[in-house]
């Protein structure tokens, strides 16, 4: 049982054997008779020192090692023998003295107890112990990640030469395991959203022009971490005011949340809790100073009304690319009502007018990581579009029951793409430059909720208030506040 | 000028420049007539995604870089001209959509300005710029940490290969000015302990049995970020209650400050903020619940009394070993009188029974990194001494004027510890077993400072309760605080 005390969350270790036996399921129906003796070998995740300094980053474990062992430490690998279903930790020998300076080292046995596995041996005899377990084919985990393109490296450690590995088959086959949310890992998922839900409240409710953008930061991590337990959050926190609000990964070392807040801005802060490593993902939009103008109100509502339309409209079997497309719709003709584009949506459509105002996707697998994996896998997914606004898309996936995925529709005034519209003429004639010139310094609005997938359509996850009268309310119950 | 507004401190450029000044001076006494072509050429860090995702850690400028130029992004590189003085930054060449995800792209010209450095140029025309400058030595920074024993890998850049590279010369000399803060840097140096002394009085205020371990360092982090502007801390927190006290470096991932925080326990909160790259290191321990016991009263004035022999004692001329000796005899007394150990101290010293009690050294250089660089120095500094608890020593320095190191003299009851020196014959005859039974779950006191050695002696930047009675005092006024 995992559990960081008080009201957080208590995960029972059943998930990670749930999880494990998902897995094998699976690979024993690809490889046949050869999942005998085929035998899953991961790698856990190392610290990382910060530059060659002796400090090293808060010690995150490596998702597909969690969502298979849950263990909380760094240098293991674990292993699952197909034939047999049985698991095998291997944890790092620490000398003797590094208990004055880390804590009680743990013997295999306490480690086999805590984590709830058949054997717990150390890293340095991998090697002898899959001899022993006569592993004559070893399954590692290579692969490219689609967000990030870069590549996961497969388990090695000494005398692996000497065994039968395979690179190809784990990584499309544990990646399609983690999309799919069991109902204890959709507690998880609850969880940390509602939590998530709730820290944002929070800064809604203590949010005030004069403060600074990182100020909102702050109240989220203390908020998260105080009552929620989680040391870590899935990203990092985008806290814009005003025009900051339309740069889509602000808070970055460049651009750090570090703008004050004006009377009249428009806030776009997008932050998610992580707990025992599965991640939320919210953004919530609102006026600076608790009221929202009209022109703030346009736009809002444009956003919100593509996003309630996504979620009323998913369900199993409903392509996510079409989702995307229709979030574009219903914002663009909102923003034809509003007199900022003009011409026949359809034909905005065709040429992804909506591209303009939001350059990313409908939204993203979440779980594990924030951008979880499973988004595109080469043959068993729809391929990534080509179309603007599309090829931004982290997945095109048809929707099946189990899955966590974001749904986050925005409209961003954002100088670059602006002009650039503005200068291709088939763009250009459906905007109305001068209502666009108004809007110049207005920032964004992102309406970010988390759903589960489920037979009849989705469960949304995040809790917060969205409509124009209830952020209203909740910002007006905050006025009083100390900051 | 940097700063994050509200009441956050501001620091002038000025100090990059001074630092790159003190650096110049220095090279160009050892260089003579050849530092006319020669040139410091440093890389700054880069973004470290975690494991294979497209997520990173929060970006820390590596320090070195951090100290000659204050630049906050990733991937620049800075050259400082030995012969004109004139500094040039090399700035990431970005895609011109980079400004939808990332804001506004800086010209050169932009970045020059807000660096204040004599030309900024791009990454991608190093080799043509260094030609042009007629850098024929480049001094790169290769050297070991020796706090991590990791290694410093030098600047490096496509044809590098065409340039005379010195990688020897840099890496002791810029570590060397590290170790002396300039009066600008002082100036941080006391913000950030202000700030972080302001926080641990918060969390004393705030901490009650019944809470979580975890929730110390959540009060902690917000704080120095919410009023201080701090990101980052300076390394992980340390947040133990009870017997976790007694584990030097509790808090990492396998020991997250998880445990609940009971009545009657000791707490030993070692937390530092760091701002603009500068860091504090404090550390506080006081009762949970507001009131000494007898024991815990033994302890911690044993261990304050070391820390103050230590504050009254440094002036520059000081050999630090001296300073961990004397912190060590002033605790054997009190635990002498305390019954807890017996005999002769003069004895006990000789067979260095402190490091039983505490194993760690007296403390650390501090400025841009926690363990700051300079401990040692071969061929420049006292060579690291042998004796137990002197060979954890993270420097054996004589102590100057600009210099700030941590103050941290401890007493722990570490079972691992203690169990080994009671089966020494040595030392055994010197500890009351029945005693030290009684303190077995005590955990441990430490009580650090940091100080900044001036003419006269030190000026002690840390300004938190340190005695009984004024933690007590500190504790009452927090005991009504909503939690």
């Amino acid at each position: 049982m995992y559990s960081l005390g008080l009201r957080t969350l208590k995960i029972p270790l059943r998930l990670y054997e749930e999880n494990r036996f998902r897995l094998c399921e699976k690979l024993k129906n690809i490889l046949g008779e050869k999942a005998v003796g085929a035998v899953v070998l991961l790698k856990g995740g190392d610290e990382v020192p910060i530059d060659a300094t002796d400090i090293t980053h808060v010690f995150r474990q490596e998702s597909f090692f969690n969502w298979a062992f849950g263990v909380r430490e760094p240098g293991f690998y674990g292993a699952i023998h197909l034939g047999s279903g049985k698991s095998t930790l291997f944890m790092p020998l620490l000398p003797e003295d590094y208990a004055v300076w880390m804590g009680h080292i743990e013997t295999p046995e306490e480690c086999r107890h805590k984590y709830q596995v058949n054997e717990v041996r150390y890293v340095k005899d991998i090697a002898e112990v899959l001899t022993q377990q006569k592993a004559d084919l070893l399954l590692t985990l290579n692969g490219v990640n689609t967000d990030s393109n870069l590549s996961y490296k497969g388990a090695e450690f000494e005398g692996i030469e000497n065994f039968n590995v395979d690179k190809d088959i784990l990584f499309p086959e544990m990646s399609e395991c983690r999309v799919y949310k069991s109902p204890l890992e959709l507690e998880i998922m609850r969880y940390v959203t509602k939590l998530s839900s709730d820290a944002h409240i929070e800064v809604m409710k203590t949010m005030k022009p004069g403060m600074m953008e990182y100020q909102g930061e702050a109240t989220f991590l203390a908020y998260c971490y105080k009552y929620g337990g989680c040391r870590h959050v899935g990203y990092t926190c985008i806290c814009g005011s005003g025009s900051s609000g339309s740069i889509l990964h602000y808070g970055h070392a460049g651009a750090p949340n570090e703008k004050p807040v004006m009377d009249g801005d428009m806030l776009l802060f997008d932050m998610g809790a992580e707990y025992c490593g599965y991640d939320s993902d919210i953004t919530c939009s609102f006026p600076a100073n608790g009221v929202f103008t009209e022109k703030q109100k346009v736009i809002y509502n444009a956003v919100l009304r593509a996003n309630r339309a996504v979620i009323a409209a998913v369900k199993p079997g409903v392509s996510w690319t079409d989702m995307h497309l229709l979030a574009n719709r219903v914002m663009l003709e909102d923003l034809k009502k509003a007199d900022i584009v003009k011409g026949d949506v359809e034909e905005m459509m065709k040429c992804h007018l909506a591209a303009v105002f939001q350059p990313h996707g409908l939204g993203h697998l979440i779980g594990l990581d924030t951008h979880d994996v499973g988004g595109y896998i080469p043959g068993k997914t729809p391929e990534r579009p080509k179309a603007p606004g599309l090829r931004s898309l982290r997945t095109a996936r048809i929707l099946q029951a189990g899955m966590c995925i974001t749904v986050e529709p925005g409209c961003y005034f954002n100088d670059y793409s602006l002009n650039k519209a503005l200068k291709d003429p088939t763009l250009s004639k459906y905007l109305n430059q001068e209502k666009i010139d108004e809007y110049r310094n207005f920032g964004g609005v992102r309406i970010e909720d988390d759903i589960y997938i489920n037979e009849n359509g989705c469960e949304v996850l995040s809790i917060v208030p969205r409509t124009i009268e209830e952020i209203e309310a909740t910002m007006a119950e905050g006025a009083n506040k100390k900051i």
